[in-house]
């Protein structure tokens, strides 16, 4: 029986990824749903390669251009939100979560509470809404399948163990580009130096939140919400390598390790595949040929975003919503040339002092808090830079 | 319900810590049966403790001692090797198989056919009856835990995988004291330099396999038995700092590996607890502390042991045997300085080209096989020394 995929954000990076694995073992999956935010040319033939059932393109203005692209086919075109829950939630036994930003969010959550396996890419999901989201899928016996591989391979190292044995878990991190510079240097960092990142490519934001530590420290909630462990049983080391994905250790003192080369194919394959795995032509780790891993503690002093994101964590409620919705539009501004590096930290621990913040009882909340936060960070700048 | 094991070699080093965990877990384990090689004094002070209510004393003349030491308690005293298999087959679901040498073979034969979980710490047993003791497994339904720190690391990175997962299995080796040391130097070693381990503490004989990496040769051969993969998916790794005690690598990239502190309670741990775990008091990894893990490819021009036990994997049949048995009265002639560090690999490698191998059928066999080799090899020295 082949295992019935829907991707939602297949023309992105995530969804390219899983498209050149699902396409290397035509007999094991069938790929019945596709969606994308706007590119209805690479979805169109997506849907026809794939021969998906339905493609849903999130932007409704483009609905006719993706029908006229699908004709002759029998693949169901599609546009909107309404159209996104179904792609996540109708036929696929296996959703791939991969639309970015708060756009995945609903659409996510629908495939949860449908009761799906979800391969969760999308790190605003748990980040806003991991209780929400984690509390769904307790519900409707949903699985989550982390796709970061970070959160995968501490998936992988708990695959046959039981939570109560579990003691911490450990991240790692590169630690960013500046990693061994001096808290000047960091602070008068141009966009440029942010986003060369050491060892993942990745696009602009995320390797600005690399840069500052606080893709770590959204890792970290994550973490909390998908394992359930609370923050302070949750530990994150600098490893500029990124060959140890992350670490497991257990009340006998026994650490598990996920290692790998640096290629999402590896997390993605052990989603789509879970609980089997999948072969991959991704490069097989040389340890030797790699010859020396490193580890140091992680400096908050020069990395603030990771103390705030552990400060958001620990209070929880709407304080990662806020956490992360702050981030953001700090980082446009930074890459925009607005603000100074040193400033993203700052904005972010202004937000989150700011607040009275009430706990989100729904996603219409959670896009709530985001929105608002965004809102007020935005005028809290202008003030600045007026 | 409490664990009813058995200790087989209570009063050696496994044996011990084995103790030290159960007796603090008095909740979780009843020791049913205990034996030593001749210590009667340290036994019948093991079983009054524990309140086994077996105790065997290997060597048949020391049973009166075993006796009147255990006089007034309801523990039974028995010796010789018959005692041994009851201690080993009769009541115990968890037998703990830490009788070092040969003398250990036998009794962990016995639990192996009674269908028990055994905990193997007999390095012996797999390496010349490898094939008859997980032969034996399978047909009665036992379990084999690895004790060894490299086979407990694989059999902990396999828990929830199938086998058809795997593609390579790659054992850490510290390198010893010579890793880094010329041809020359390692010719000329003395015992005392050879039996300086840098991380472990461990007795002079395996000090020396350690030494001269055969160590790693007899894990290989091991390993082959017991997770059942071909020579040439098994990989070494030079890994001077132990902390990785090994890995597995997955046929989508994914590698596992499990590290910790140089503790032989650790994996004893996990074979007392599994598939559950158990607390102890072993020392946490602490990566940022340990700073840095090194890793190189090992060479097989310094180190030929290593090259001679995968030729003896690969001839497999008597090959493992007559290894083993070579290199202990090679080691042990080292270590009485009859003999230089260099002519342990000679001395392996033609007592491996010299015979005319058959197959051991049974553990009778094997037991002769390895005399057989131990005689050969005494007098092939007694030539050169002449």
């Amino acid at each position: 029986m082949k295992r019935k995929i829907a991707i939602l954000g297949a023309t992105g990076s995530i969804g390219k990824s899983t498209l050149d694995l699902v396409e290397r073992s035509p007999d094991r999956f069938e790929v019945v749903a596709v969606t994308a935010a706007t590119n209805t040319e690479a979805l169109a033939d997506i849907a026809r390669r794939t021969g998906a059932k339905l493609a849903v393109v999130a932007d409704e203005a483009r609905l006719p251009d993706l029908q006229s692209r699908l004709a002759g086919t029998s693949c169901r075109a599609a546009a909107g939100e309404p159209a996104l829950i179904e792609a996540a939630s109708a036929e696929a036994e296996l959703v791939i979560a991969a639309i970015v930003g708060c756009a995945g969010l609903t659409p996510a959550m629908a495939a949860v509470e449908a009761g799906r396996t979800v391969a969760l890419a999308n790190k605003e999901a748990l980040v806003t809404a991991g209780k929400l989201m984690t509390g769904a899928a307790a519900r409707a016996g949903a699985t989550l399948l982390p796709v970061d591989s970070e959160h995968n391979a501490i998936f992988q190292c708990l695959a046959g163990s039981r939570k109560e044995d579990v003691s911490r878990i450990i991240l790692t991190a590169s630690g960013g580009p500046f990693r061994t510079a001096s808290a000047e240097t960091i602070n008068a960092a141009t966009p440029a130096q942010a986003i060369a990142h050491p060892n993942w490519s990745m696009g602009e934001k995320i390797s600005v939140d690399s840069a500052t530590l606080m893709n770590k420290g959204l890792e970290l909630i994550e973490a909390h919400y998908l394992f359930g462990l609370p923050s302070e049983r949750i530990e994150i080391v600098i490893h500029p390598q990124s060959v140890i994905h992350s670490m497991v250790e257990f009340v006998d003192g026994s650490v598990l390790a996920q290692l790998g080369s640096p290629d999402m194919r590896i997390p993605i394959a052990y989603a789509l595949a879970w609980p089997e795995r999948l072969e991959t032509p991704a490069q097989r780790l040389d340890l030797a040929a790699v010859g020396r891993l490193d580890f140091e503690e992680p400096d908050l002093e020069r990395f603030p975003a990771l103390r705030l994101a552990r400060e958001a964590l620990e209070r929880s409620g709407a304080a990662p919503i806020v956490l992360n919705a702050a981030n953001e539009v700090a980082v446009a501004s930074f890459l925009e040339g607005a603000i100074r590096f040193a400033d993203i930290a700052r904005i972010v621990e202004e937000a989150l002092q700011e607040s009275d913040f009430v706990t989100p009882r729904s996603m219409g909340d959670v896009l709530e808090i985001d929105r608002n936060t965004r809102e007020r960070v935005e005028s809290l700048m202008k003030v600045r830079c007026d």
